[in-house]
């Protein structure tokens, strides 16, 4: 009896449409009432609020149908060719011509591409009090002066236009929300619009928030656009000390070499220029990492609370300091591949072996050097014990890792273990560099060599973190707990806070 | 009041249920009304639309009655011996007979095994009308002739069979779902039944999916036996690569060596023929992880259209391209590691102090060769680059990591970083091949080096890529904005496009 | 009409609460009624049932007020001073004095530190009958001497504390939900005030569990506080088994070459030391990691059946087998660092030329020894392709990776794989020691070299699991099949546990 009726309902429907029609388009009309399944039983007759439009038979538009039916919907495609579009569709769908389909459901799924939308014009009838959801993304950004939900309301002013699920791609769609597009934004300007999508997101498996009026869409479609809009300023850090670091030493190493003792060793800049570089950049963009922290923990002792927001810049520096560390960590990684190379090198083993040719000719002998010994393997296994920290930092910032940890063991090694990253590698550095400080000859064209430079960092980061260390135990307890409250408190809260809601804070706070 | 009713309902159930029995089991069967709440006042009186049967007392249906009852259902095991097996079910839960649990609900698991079907033949009478929702797995494909779901239905023709919920383990409904177990997938005859499923299933924080008929139920229930199905044809290709280079190198080297000169040195195979096989197979894959893309680009521009699919070779290829570059992320790792051992072998050693010793007793002398210096470090270097990238890659192909990504950001780097990959260690293999493919006496036999022969796909597959860069900027906009767009759109379609779907297109689609 | 509605309610709430209030009290709540929306149109107006209140302003107040808003709901912050803290709040909430706001809705997040709760208890009378969340951590375990739940409901008697949501940080509450914390907690004495917060948990789209009754709150209290408990035990073993073998080996190569021979090498505790100790316990915890499976399946064999849980020291054992396995990879990596820097140690280089120019000076020659070609380069091979391995179990140790696998693939990799790894370090290990046991000098002082100590549990492992895997083929079908089963079965169940269930498994299971 049911199903009776939903054939009755679709044939009405078919009338109403074509009741507004010119005579040719009704024959064609009439036979592109095309219904996707074999078997009528097998289909639920869902009523008209269970049943939804969607527009366009691409990629998306079919995966979008094909997820519909199976969390229990009913789905009618609009389509211009119903017949031919209708082979790839989903099984238990319908196929309807764009009016009757409009006039099916009172949700409209538009998974049309901006540049067709036309097409809806003529239809603004049919789509009067419909809600439209535009999924729709642009190639660039700042393609066209309007948001494409903004162009899709003034074209059908009559339709509820709402924002959405722009984010996910036709795969998601099919597989079910994984966990980081489980997520869906929306925005349109009726309250109970917004309310129908949710609705619908929700039973999809997605989780629906709404973001606000339509003048978001154009931050929503602009969203699966974005390119690290987080990693910009930790790479331009990078790049720019790298660029600064690499000529700073080939002027010291091969120039100077060049200029004062006409020798050509320009062949060092391939793996030994490279291999200081690194370690350099490193050091110095871990030591940025946990600067900002303990900058952040004076001000609030200066201040005296922790309710006063800290400055701007303070506050950027602070929400890149994931992305600094785990460029940090690059930088390091290539350090210690370079360094592990240098015994298959050609330029080392030919000086290996010329030092020992010219030992036997000369007949010199060396003395076993304990204290070398003993400040050479140290170096190397600080520099090892700080590497192996260093990777443990980089999987913890792994997404499924870091959300498996709670807040005290994420705050433990992000910022004990962090701390002692830095201490190990800077301690491996001032080994390295040992007691070469003395000699003048360290300093060509009264220019400190690299490692020194990039000390001075570190070194600062690690003398702040003890005073306040010390501070915080000889302080009295009433401040020095709020103090700690209010590192435990900022850093879940602030250590990778949304870039919309960072961005914007005008849209979602008042 | 409503306690006390329930407390009648589950006597008139007994009673009902011991009406159809003879007078010894009655007995026995009213002494079974067990309750496991030892004060009444604590377990909510759901209504019976609210009330679920678990039939299985093991770990599974433990951890799904506790689920249950922690998501505010009520629940009543199904058990033969409904005293003795009462002390390890969830406080909270009743025990009965099987038949008068099966009276006290609309909704029944079967967590049984499918051996023991049998003793729901006698409940059919109690069964009829149910939804009893198939919860089996077998040891192994094709263990039985029809599927433990479409058995189950033909024991209980009464009952609305459900298949679902078989890829959960115990251990998922024990602590919730986490993502990628979120997904149920059911499929039954009964569109009522199946809501009733899928309601259930949403209400335990699970997202269902009606994947159709009964029929599919082998297909649900082979899902948990799987091993790696997307990594079989990549596994092969890698092992087929690496045992035609292993010989071919055998002899080459080796067996050459042994024939010509009479030499043994059999014991290269451990180390040096192991780095030669390892980076011939890593380069080779990454190129045929690239290959397909770039034909598909040019398979569109020659047919001018993104609309029609691929062929089907191609589209299988183009679904395995990450567990292509993953394994050879993987040979590329052993390459490494064997590269940087090469100076603690005991070969190396030997070799490195014959040398120094026969020129000190010749009293030969060489001289530093500028262009062996920069050629080796480069060739390092670019191999150390183009090591940090891949392994860029291998983290970006992280699920949690890869979720995290936008479309723009995933396609950049999975596009454009794993072409400078290549780049990077095509040109790294060129520069360890320099100028030897001049020597004659690198043809051993006739037949060219390995590297040699590993070059040539990647060197195919940058100059395909080179043309269809300049291709697209020297064409006509339309054409180009349109091939762009098609491989944006087909990239996140397509990239890891389930298995399912992909195996089985007659039963999504019509 | 309704939003009419809503203001006239909302003054009509402002004036019950005034009636109650003294004269001077009353003109101040009365200014103190502050809407944050500036258009009225753009809020919906929410049925009391869709209205929650939150007291607090801080971070988790705010982020909690504003995830609550764009899931649909009415909120009404409750303040202390309104107007002044309404600045920061999200759009669309209200803000009332907390008389007022009490009275506004029936459930009341409590987004306030225990030291503050007594302002609650003046409004007694506001909160008779009301549903009182308590969101609240504290600093550290047992810092007071009742959960701050319990401590809630004795200020508040009238009112339903329920505990939960206190696991979420103001950046989950504002993000969404991702994997990891998406479960939340709760737990309360009142049936219906447990079930209306689950519903709320549920449309802000976490999933959400009930633990029982309030005396559970201490535990939920205690979840965020926790730091790594499942590691405990196996940080323990390797700290403790570091720690013997330093000292076994310092004795035996540093004292020993001290007090016999006079020789300080005490420099070679930095890296060939520490390359010694390394290897040792990565290879006995990585035997420690799959010695309890192999010990299950023969107590199992054994008792014949799989029926019978394990002796509770095996229960422990078998949970902590992945972190086992993790640090066992941490001391493999740095092993393996350790091994790749010997050729750039100074040590390592004097001995090398040293070695070279007393060959010259003596004119002596060495013959190029096949036998320790082959065993080196096998020995490092081995090592290599074991370490490799070892990588890919921690890969799919990650949690997002072992999501993604079926059952089947994650046994396969963490026990075929797992215990192929096994065998090839302990082989690495026996080819490292060759034939050195034969010689007396091996054994200084009597003792056996650390290498011979490392090897007995890896041995005995692998024979076991020999020993276990004939058994299973030679024995009758019937118990092997089930033997087979409970080992599936009990893998997934086992592997991860929660701590929860497993630490007070009396709460969970009657």
């Amino acid at each position: 009896m049911e199903k009776f009726l939903l054939v009755l309902e679709v044939i009405t429907t078919c009338c109403a449409v074509t009741q507004s029609m010119t005579g040719q388009e009704r024959s064609e009309e009439k036979s592109e009432c095309v219904s996707l399944s074999p078997m009528m039983e097998a289909v639920p007759a869902p009523p008209e609020s269970e049943r939804v439009c969607v527009f366009g038979t691409g990629d998306l538009g079919r995966s979008l149908g094909l997820r519909l039916l199976q969390a229990g919907y009913g789905v009618v495609f609009g389509s211009r060719r119903p017949h031919s579009s209708s082979s790839l569709l989903p099984h238990g769908a319908q196929v309807l011509g764009h009016a009757a389909a409009a006039q099916s459901a009172h949700l409209i799924f538009i998974a049309v591409q901006r540049e067709h939308y036309d097409f809806l014009v003529p239809l603004a009838n049919q789509l009067k009090g419909k809600v439209l959801v535009d999924l729709s993304n642009n190639l660039k950004k700042n393609q066209y002066p309007e948001a494409n939900a903004e162009y899709l309301q003034s074209l059908v002013p009559g339709a509820e236009v709402v924002k959405g699920f722009n984010t996910l791609s036709a795969w998601s769609l099919q597989n079910g929300p994984s966990d980081a597009n489980r997520q869906v934004y929306i925005c349109g300007e009726s309250v109970e619009a917004k309310q129908a999508v949710i609705a619908v997101a929700i039973k999809l498996g997605f989780s629906a928030l709404d973001r606000g009026f339509l003048s978001v869409a154009r931050e929503l479609e602009d969203f699966p656009l974005q390119l690290f809009p987080q990693w910009r300023l930790p790479l331009r850090i990078a790049i720019g000390l790298s660029a600064a670091f690499f000529f700073y030493l080939l002027i010291r190493d091969i120039i100077y070499a060049y200029v004062t003792q006409s020798k050509d060793i320009s062949f060092r800049i391939m793996v030994s220029l490279a291999n200081k570089v690194c370690p350099i950049v490193s050091l110095i963009m871990l030591s940025l990492c946990y600067l900002p922290g303990v900058l952040a923990s004076f001000l609030q002792l200066y201040r005296g609370t922790k309710y006063r927001r800290f400055p701007d810049w303070l506050d950027r520096w602070m929400l890149c300091r994931k992305q600094l560390g785990l460029l940090a960590l690059g930088f390091a990684f290539l350090h210690v591949l370079y360094t592990l190379i240098i015994p298959i090198r050609y330029y080392v083993w030919f000086k290996a072996t010329e030092r020992t040719v010219s030992m036997i000719r000369e007949n010199r002998t060396t003395q076993f050097d304990m204290t070398t010994a003993w400040r050479g393997d140290s170096y190397l296994s600080l520099g090892i014990l700080g590497f192996g920290l260093y990777v443990l930092l980089g999987i913890t910032s792994l997404p499924s890792v870091s959300n498996a940890l709670s807040w005290r063991e994420f705050s433990f090694i992000q910022s004990k273990l962090g701390h002692l990253t830095l201490l190990l590698c800077t301690a491996h550095t001032y080994l390295y560099g040992w007691n070469r400080f003395l000699s003048s000859s360290t300093y060509k064209w009264y220019t400190p060599p690299g490692y020194m430079l990039c000390l001075v960092l570190p070194s600062v980061v690690l003398l702040l973190k003890l005073l306040r260390h010390t501070h915080r135990h000889t302080q009295n307890n009433t401040l020095s707990v709020m103090t700690d409250l209010s590192l435990r408190g900022w850093l879940p809260f602030n250590h990778c806070l949304p870039c919309f809601w960072d961005q914007k804070p005008t849209i979602t706070f008042n």
